[in-house]
């Protein structure tokens, strides 16, 4: 069992920390943390031009879910054009270093995994 | 930018390092790994019933891509009935303390982000 400092159980069924994995663990999300972690506050088109293969809508709900989730802080400036901006909460700089820890790990492990779904689909193609 | 210390670059579409991340996210992935660094080579049945709410075919696809990664080691031990283990490769016990650090995260921090939830849908429902 993982995680007996808190009153939650990832191996429960139906436990909210396990959803909670699943939203941080999520690819964009990821992305977008780093992101705000590393350039701060930030405006919607600079993110998705940072975030290159993003798509408009996929950026939007990543954002909502991450505000709603209180990780990211919206502000609206009331101005001629509306000026919107997005920054980590205090809530989502505690996240700054296990996502780092994570995608430092995929960066530095991209070619062993490749080379080993290369050897299983060959061995694969072998009937092994 | 992320990760200087690699050839690859998360912020580049179709860099591969960016879907590991995704599968390595998953929480079923998570969970799975988790389990077998905490419990070491196990059974099927045994990893199903540890965890929670897995149903068998997506514990079989989760266990499947975590082999191809070559994260997972799944031996057939030729026998009467036939035995198959899974037990974490090298590669695989590389991966423990950072997803260690994201369930910890996950864990500790559920109850603010299940109050975040609540206040942001109250604000939704204001229309502010």
């Amino acid at each position: 069992m993982i995680g007996t400092t808190s009153s939650w159980d990832l191996y429960e069924r139906g436990c909210p920390s396990r959803d909670l994995l699943d939203r941080i663990g999520d690819k964009w999300s990821i992305l977008v943390l780093g992101e705000l972690g590393e350039h701060g506050r930030s405006r919607f088109t600079e993110l998705r031009n940072r975030l290159s293969g993003v798509s408009e809508k996929m950026l939007t709900q990543t954002l909502r879910a991450l505000e709603s989730d209180g990780l990211v802080l919206r502000t609206v400036h009331a101005r001629v054009p509306v000026r919107v901006d997005y920054e980590l909460t205090a809530l989502g700089q505690t996240l700054r270093a296990p996502l780092r820890a994570l995608t430092e790990w995929s960066l530095q492990h991209t070619d062993e995994v490749l080379a080993a779904r290369a050897a299983y689909a060959a061995r694969v193609e072998q009937g092994a």
